[in-house]
């Protein structure tokens, strides 16, 4: 999940979020009239972390019955996952992790093992990426579980959303769909397929593949998947001023998933990013050392908007020409 | 508020938090056992803020009915005095305001007007101290709305908890119990004397009374008040080392409020200090330059724990004996 002053949707549990109408209209409210960013400020409101002189800042509220719920998850799954959330926006500019704060609020009767099980698992998962526990909070909630996660890295050279150009190829790392192939299943009430769970209950942040990107100048854009490919494509197109072609019969779908749910589904956790040339000895050094494939599934070319190109026709993103393909 | 990993409990809804006991042993579990911290990370969990580099950060969860109540708030209100609160922690280590990022969770019928007032009450905040908004993020709540404020700020010189010795002088800015004469006139059907409400919703963080105490090497060890100065004091003693005797007849009250919510109320946001030596024209100075004034209301003595003075006779903060003077 990203940060910097954007709305984002949630599939995890199911349940849609406020419409992107109405959230992208109050954020854009929001942002008018600010102050002037001083000097020290690299990186403002709208990309996966501000940038403050060498550190990216970032931060996560995850809310009980929105991004989890506790009858599909462990209290130290919940810890974990919350924490990879926010240290995925690290990942998405290429920042290595120094560390989280986490604030947890939690009704009375769970301030004891829960709490304890599920701060266990965010200091887990940030200790995994070689970061530390810098600090935490606990409150008293009236109802229901929030945890928010701040994540701190170091970013000498932060790799945006804006620096997309046209010509570029659009990759991702790994395989999607399988975190909302979980959602879907328990929605459903079906049985997850195998492999689908471990996506959306212990998802791995990025951290290696951002860096190793970054550092080598090799991507010119990028983000985590959060909302999915279609919806963060979406950001990346309009941060870049650009439009991208994706092609869906190249996405690297999960085993349990489907195209749709690669293409839509969200909370892989991902890298998505451009590149204006990645040669096939850099692939394969790529996948030597982080073990993880790289995947082309579009084009940025000039223009706006995100289209889907599939069996020679190209329908844009949103259009109801595409929605019409939800139901094949 | 404070973070770094320490339990607070509220008063501001006029409902008692997570009792201290169990809070405090969930935070002694979760800091057990966590890796070693790097040298970058010049303040870990445990103070007001961490510092990584040059950079104090800090995060504030405020959850409503524990927080805030909408029915004793605007929405501006609540968004003003969340990023207040953790702007505070900033004065707190005497550190300079870049800025803050604002995560706000709310049920979908506020996403719209109030949403953007409590974001643009939260931005005033910041603005009013010199930083700005460094990003943000909305999401859908299935009931209840929260806030998360990030604030990050400049702190070569961070004034620590830590810093007590035997002989310092105990100090705290402004008067205190405005906020919770507030609280207690609305728990109990009354009207608020006049002065309590604002210092309850438009809390002012003491940024520039902080850097003026850090910057002249004045305080030894600073904390904000957030949950009392009892608690608060009890929490510099702890980390100092140190018992601290206070002065009951010498707390600066607030002219709604009395010396029990001046001992115990929280959510004053005032600064408390220790200082080895503080000259009348060190204090004629400090008024001069923030138009508030400094009270000495304790003392830095060897031993442990907080106790209180009154006349000529010295109880525990937390003792049966102290306790009894609430019905006083």
């Amino acid at each position: 999940m990203g940060k910097a002053l954007r709305a984002h949707s949630s599939h995890s549990a199911g349940v849609s979020a406020i419409g992107p109408g109405r959230e992208f209209d109050l954020i854009r409210g929001f942002l008018r009239g600010g102050a002037p960013l001083p000097a020290e400020v690299r990186v403002g409101p709208g990309d996966d972390c501000a940038v403050v002189g060498s550190l990216a800042i970032s931060t996560d509220l995850s809310v009980e019955g929105v991004h989890f719920r506790r009858d599909w998850l462990r209290p130290r799954e919940i810890g974990w996952r919350a924490a990879a959330a926010a240290l995925s926006d690290l990942a998405a500019m290429g920042a290595r992790p120094v560390g989280v704060l986490v604030s947890l609020s939690v009704p009375p009767a769970d301030a004891g093992s829960f709490a304890t099980a599920l701060m266990l698992g965010a200091r887990e998962a940030v200790e995994a990426v070689g970061g530390v526990l810098l600090g935490g909070d606990l409150t008293r909630s009236p109802a229901g579980v929030a945890v928010d996660v701040v994540v701190v890295g170091e970013s000498e050279r932060p790799v945006l959303r804006s620096g997309a150009r046209p010509g570029d190829g659009l990759w991702v790392t790994g395989e999607l769909g399988g975190a909302a192939a979980f959602v879907r299943a328990r929605v459903q009430g079906g049985r997850p397929r195998r492999g689908a769970r471990s996506r959306f209950a212990r998802p791995e942040p990025r951290i290696a593949a951002g860096r190793w990107l970054a550092e080598r100048g090799i991507a010119t854009a990028m983000l985590d998947l959060s909302d999915g490919l279609a919806g963060d494509a979406t950001h990346l197109a309009a941060a870049s001023g650009v439009a991208i072609d994706l092609q869906l019969d190249d996405l690297p779908v999960h085993t349990a998933a489907d195209p749709e749910l690669a293409l839509r589904g969200g909370e892989d956790y991902e890298l998505c990013f451009t590149a204006s040339d990645l040669h096939a000895e850099t692939r394969s050094a790529f996948a030597a050392d982080l073990g993880l494939r790289l995947t082309r599934v579009g084009t940025v070319r000039r223009g706006r908007g995100v289209w889907i190109e599939r069996q020679g026709r190209r329908d844009a993103v949103g259009s109801a020409g595409f929605q019409h393909f939800k139901g094949g």
